[in-house]
C-alpha cells in the first residue's frame, strides 16, 4: 500500500509517513516567523525550559500542603527524579540538557564545552528555576494559603518555604552541610560522567535521561536527609529568590545560620572532586593507540547526521 | 538446523520462526471474516480500546474500597501511569494512541493530524472511558457495596464517586482549579511533544510509551492534590456519565460548584498553551537548510515498511 | 590491539572477546555430558525454572511474617512483578517463557503454539510453582514458625496460607470472584498480545519482559483487592498443593466456600475473552495485501540466526 | 551545516561532534601523565570504585537516623538497587563490573574469567566497600551522633551498626541464616547468568545493569527480612571492618552468635548452587552444531571494535 496518499498522517507513535494537511501551513508560517538562528540563544532557551520543567514537576508542594495525604518522602524523590528526566528530554537535543552549571563546569574543565557559555547557561538555569517556582506557587496558591493560614513562614509546623528550596536539618552542623553537599555532588558527577562515557558502552537514545533521573532518585533516597540534596546552585537559588520576593522575606537567606550560600558554592567543589575521581580512576585509562598518544589534537568523534537535524 | 520444520513455532519472546499449525486455520478463517478495511474505523476501535484499558487499570477503586489497606496515594498514581502505558501499547501501532482529544487537537494545530478525525477520536475516547468505568464498577461491585453501605455518594467518608472521575479538593477555588488544569495540561503537552520530537533523538520502539507513562506518574505526584489531574476531557466525562447513570445521580455534575466542565474545557486551553510554548522555545528553531525554508510543502519522513504492516 | 591474546576474557558487560582458560575445559566437559537434545524437554525445564523463580521472588512471606515492618502492599506487588520479569528472563530464549497455561492456550488458539505441548507446559508450571513454594517455606521457616506460633492456619490474624496462594476477601461473593478473575485475565491477555504484536512495533530485546512485569504490577495495584489476582492456574494450584501437604491441611481447599477452583478455571474464560477482544478490535485488521488474503498458508517470519543459537 | 566549526562541542546527550577547546589541552596533558596501562590495575580500580558507589548509595543511614521520616523499608531496597545499578555503570566498560567475588567465582568456574584475578578483585571490593562505609559515616556523622546519643551500638533502639552491614533478625536460627544466604545467592546467580546469557537474546547497551539493579530490588523485597540479604562477602565484611575500627567495637563480630562469617562464606555455596542449576537446566542445552561438539577449544565471540575502545 502506497504512502503518498494524503489521507495518511504521522501519529506520534506510528511509523507511517505524513503529508501535512493544508490548514497547517498557516500555523507553520506563523511559527516560522519566530525562528531564531543563533545557536547560543536556542541553547539558553532550552536550558531555561529544562529547569522550568524540573522545578515545576517537584512534588514537595503537594506533599507538604496535603499534610502527607497526597504523597510522602518517596513521592517527593520520585517527583524530583521524574522532573529531572523530563527537564532533560525537553532540552537534550538542543543543548545537551546540562540543567546544572556544575555539570557545565565539569565539561568545560574536560574541554568538552566552551567556558564562555557557562555563565550564560547559569543565568538561563536561574531564570528557568525562578519561573518554575513561580508556577508552582501559582498552581498551589490555594493550598499554600490554607495550609499556612496565610502566613508564609520558613520554619515551624506550617512552614512552606521548604517547598521551594533547601534548608538544613536541625542536626546538621556547618561542616556537616558542607561535606554533605561536596560528597553528594561528587557522586552525581561520577555517575553522570559514567552515563555519558561512550567507552562504557553506547546507550540507546532515551536511556541516558532515564538513568540520570534514576541517579537523582538514588541520591534523594540516600543523601536527602541532611538538607534535601540541592546539588545545583541555580535550582536552589532561583526558587529561593522567588520566595524572598513573593512574601517569605529575608529569612530565606538567614535561616540555618545563613545556609543559602552552601548549596550555591559547595556543589562546585564536589563537582570538581567527582570529575577528578572519575577521570583518574576510569576515563583517562581507556585504552589508547600509540597514534592517539602522539597527536593530542582535536578529536572528531563520529558524525551522526539525523534526518531533519543539523542541516 | 533448518527452520522449515513444522515442529517449530514462534513463541512470544523467541526469535525462532513459526509455521502455523493446521487447526489454526479454522480460527484464522473465522477471524478473517471480521476484517475491517476502513482505516478510520480501525483507528477509532484502537482509541476506544486504549481508553478502556487506561480506565480499567485505575487503582482508585481498590485503594478507596479497601480503606487504604491495598494501596495508597502512590499506588493510585502508579496505576494511572501504567494504565496510560498499556493504553498506548494496545493502540499505538494502529492510530498513534492519542488517548486524549487535547493531544489530537495539538497535532491538528501543528498540521500532523486531520481535523476531521478529532471529533471521531473524541467520541471513541468517551465510549472507551465509559465502558472502562462500567467494567471497574462490575469488578468492584461487591467491594463498593460493602464500603458504601449500599449508598452511592459523591461526598463524605463513604463516598465512592471519586473512584471514577475528578472532584476538587476543599481548598480549591474556581480560579485555582482552572489554573491547575491549564498548567498541568500545558506541562503534559510540552513533555509529550518532546518525547515524540525526533530531533531530540529517535527513541527505540517501546520507550516512548514508557516515558509517557512516567510523565503521567510525574504529574500525578506533583499536581494531583488539587483535583486529581484529569487533563483529559473524555477520561473525566465518560466515567462521570457512567456514575450519573449507574446510581450516583446528578450530584456528579453539581458537586464542587459545578466542577465538571472545568476538566472538560480547561485542558484545551492548557494544551494550546503547552503546544505554543514548546514550539516557540524548542521545536520551531531546529536547524533548517535553505532548501527547507524555501519549499514549505508536504514533508515526507522516512518510510518504514515493517513485515506484515502496511502492504 | 589484537583480541587473540588468551589474557583477554569476556566479562558479562564487557564487549571484549574471550578465550576460555584451560581449567574450564574440565567443567565444560562435565556439563557437556548432561546436554539434553530433546527440544520439548528443554522447554519444559525452562518453563519449570521460570515459575520457580516467579514464586521464589514473591514478597508476601516477608511482609506477612514481619507484620508489615519489611514491606507493604506495594512491595508485595513489586515483588510479583519482578518475579514475573525474571521468570521470563530465565526462560524466554528457550521456550518463549509462557509461565501461564492460559497464555499457552491463547497462542494455541491463534495457531502459534502446538496444542500437544499445552498440558506438558502446564505440568512444568505446576512443578515449578510447587518447588518454588517449598523453597519459600524453607527460607522463611523460622519466620513463619515465630509469626504463626507454630500453627499453620488459613484464616485469622496469624494466618500464613495467604503467603502461598489466593483467598477471597470477605466482601467477595461467588459471582464477584468469577467476574474478577475473568476481567483481570482478559486484561492480562489483551496487553500481552499487544506487547508481542510486532505490528505495534518491534521492541528491543529485553523490553518485552520488562513490560510484562509492569503489567503484573498494574494488575496487582488495580485488581488485587478482591482476591490477590492469581490469573494463573498453576501459580495458584501448585503452592496450594504444597500448603496442603506441608501442614495447612484441607482447609486450603475448603476456605472461601471452596474458592480454589475459581482461580484454576476462570482464567481460561478470561483468557479466551481477552484473546477474542484483542483480535477483533486490533490484530485481525492489520493491513493485508491481496496476496496474503489469497494464500492463508504457513507464514514464515524473518529468520534470525544468532551465534550459538539454533544451528 | 558543517561540523568542523570549532564552535561546536559535544554535549553529553547531543550527537554533534566536538572539537576540544584549546584550554582543555592543559587538563588533558595533566591527566595523561596519570595513565595506567596495566589492564589488571585498571580493572581493580574500576571494581573498587563500583563497590564504593554501591555502598555510598545505600539508603539505610538516612532511614535509620531520621526515624523513618525520610524513607522506609522500600526506599532502603530502592537505594540498594540503584546503588548496584550505578556501581555497575561506572565499572562495566572496564572490568565487567563484577562487584561480587561470588560472581567472579562463578565466571571462573565456567571458564570465562581467570582464577588468578579473583582474589585481586575480592581485595578491590573489600577496599571499595570499606571506603564507601567511611564516606557514609562522614556524611551522616551529625545525624548518627544525634540519633545514637553519641553511643555507637550494635543492638537496641538507637543502634546504628545495621546502617553498614547485616545482622540476623531475632527469629533467625543458625541453619535458617545459612539456608537464607544460600537460597538468595543462588537466585541472584541464576538470574544474573540469564541476564548475560546472549542466547536468551542480546540486550541493548545499558539494559543489563538496569536488570541487575531490578534483581537486587526483587531480592531485597522478597528475601530481605531474615538478615538484610548481604549476598556479597566484601559488601558485608568491608563495612563491618570499618565499624569495628570506627567505634562500634568487637560486638560487630560477636553479635548474632558470631553471625559475621555466614554472609562471608555462605554466598559462595549459594553461588555455586545457582551456577549449576542454571547451567544444567538452561545454558548447557543451548543448541549446538556437530562442529561445536567436536572442537571444544577456545571460543572467539564477535569482536566489537568501538571507537576509542581497545585499539
Amino acid at each position: 500500500m502506497s504512502y503518498t496518499n494524503s489521507e495518511l498522517f504521522v501519529s506520534p507513535f506510528c511509523r507511517r509517513t505524513a503529508a501535512r494537511t493544508p490548514n497547517s501551513f498557516t500555523m507553520e508560517r506563523l511559527l516560522r516567523k519566530c525562528i531564531i538562528r543563533n545557536q547560543l540563544v536556542r541553547e539558553c532557551l532550552a536550558e531555561c525550559l529544562g529547569l522550568y520543567i524540573l522545578i515545576g514537576s517537584g512534588a514537595a508542594a503537594q506533599v507538604i500542603t496535603s499534610n502527607g495525604n497526597h504523597g510522602n518522602y518517596l513521592t517527593i524523590q520520585l517527583g524530583s527524579a521524574l522532573g529531572a528526566l523530563f527537564g532533560i528530554l525537553v532540552a537534550h537535543g538542543v543543548s545537551g540538557a546540562h540543567l546544572n552549571v556544575v555539570w557545565s563546569m565539569s565539561l568545560s574543565i574536560l574541554g568538552r564545552h566552551p567556558w564562555r557559555k557557562v555563565p550564560l547557561y547559569a543565568l538561563s538555569h536561574l531564570l528557568g528555576a525562578f519561573l518554575g517556582a513561580a508556577t508552582v506557587y501559582l498552581q498551589y496558591y490555594d493550598a499554600i494559603q490554607v495550609f499556612s493560614g496565610g502566613q508564609l513562614l520558613v520554619a515551624g509546623p506550617n512552614a512552606t518555604a521548604a517547598i521551594f528550596c533547601s534548608y538544613p536539618a536541625e542536626h546538621l552542623s556547618f561542616w556537616g552541610g558542607l561535606v554533605d553537599q561536596v560528597v553528594a555532588t561528587a557522586l552525581l558527577l561520577i555517575c553522570c560522567l559514567a552515563v555519558v562515557d561512550r567507552r562504557q558502552g553506547r546507550l540507546p537514545n532515551g536511556l541516558a535521561p532515564v538513568l540520570v533521573g534514576a541517579l537523582i532518585l538514588a541520591i534523594g533516597l540516600s543523601m536527602g536527609s541532611n538538607c534535601g540534596f540541592p546539588l545545583n546552585p541555580a535550582r536552589d537559588l532561583g526558587p529561593r529568590l522567588f520566595t524572598f520576593i513573593a512574601g517569605w522575606g529575608e529569612e530565606v537567606f538567614t535561616a540555618g545560620g545563613g545556609w543559602w550560600w552552601i548549596p550555591t558554592v559547595a556543589p562546585f567543589v564536589g563537582g570538581l572532586l567527582g570529575t577528578v575521581i572519575y577521570e583518574l580512576l576510569i576515563e583517562v585509562h581507556h585504552l589508547t593507540t600509540p597514534h592517539e598518544e602522539q597527536s593530542p589534537g582535536p578529536e572528531l568523534e563520529e558524525v551522526v547526521v539525523d534526518s531533519g537535524n543539523n542541516r
